[in-house]
């Protein structure tokens, strides 16, 4: 009985595309470990790119220093 | 000083009864493990139908197959 | 279908307890939000003192403290 | 940038499983969502049956009672 | 390569205080850990009043008691 | 009030570097934010190399990989 937590970055994921993650994770998990897919849940977060730091700035900061130097 | 996380799916729970299942979780941990409830947290999280995945498939897919049946 | 997940210190919970709380939680979320039961999740993740910290200090110090303090 | 916890009950996966259920649940968020793996983490999280509730009982009740049944 | 979940209260939390967050708790996993940035993600979640609790009550009915009691 | 929860790779971090950890997100969170420090938690969470997974790999696999290109 997996929980699983994903986080991404909200960058327009469709329902489409959530709907495929969470078939394609559920299916690792039964394939790999024998998990019953009845009971395993996949959990989407989508996170503001102001409230994602990495390398000790906000995604959002990143993106414009990117722009900044093309 | 527990903190206590809950994720549930949006399904138009109100106030009130979140300020409920606080004041119950918070009950239980006080009740059963002599917890402190002035450093005790419940946080409620609510997530979109879309963003959550069960045997596979996103809770919005499920209720529509089930609709789909009737 | 909920999924709860609590944190709390590493202080001699016992199984009977865990249970204690996993059915007290449980039965909050089916009377207050009409829950099924059957896809509620409650995971019960026990914490070092060292690994959590509390005002600045971590448990295991804040307790050396109040020890001290007698 | 993906972050994914997995929750599982702990029953002996073993490193070669969880490597699969790395390689995996990577593969699943490259493809769909097309992110970078250099910047994609899946964290496994192994949860004794003491620690696991489903259905307001433990996992550790839950198997007894099936055996129980048998 | 950590990964930093912090979780407050949604109070206008602007997005500059935010990259404060970010770059000063990517500094401490620097400096006291000696852990790579560029493998360091924080992520901020903002909680609503009423999806918060504390000592059994949400911070939502706390503050209107606090108003009360003025 | 905030929660942090942060998750490292089991590398043998002391109880002093732990305690160091907390005071310095505390310290962050306060300044920054102006959040109380005597309901701010800190939350450490070591993850064992096999259950890390970074870019499909676990870290376990990307230090043996290391190992081998010396």
């Amino acid at each position: 009985m997996p929980v699983v937590n994903i986080q991404i970055t909200r960058d327009g994921a469709t329902a489409a595309q959530k709907s495929a993650v969470i078939a394609g994770v559920t299916d690792v998990l039964v394939k790999v470990l024998n998990k019953d897919p009845a009971t395993t849940f996949v959990i989407i977060q989508e996170v503001d790119t102001d409230d994602w730091g990495h390398a000790g700035k906000s995604v959002t900061q990143l993106r414009a220093d990117a722009e900044g130097k093309r």
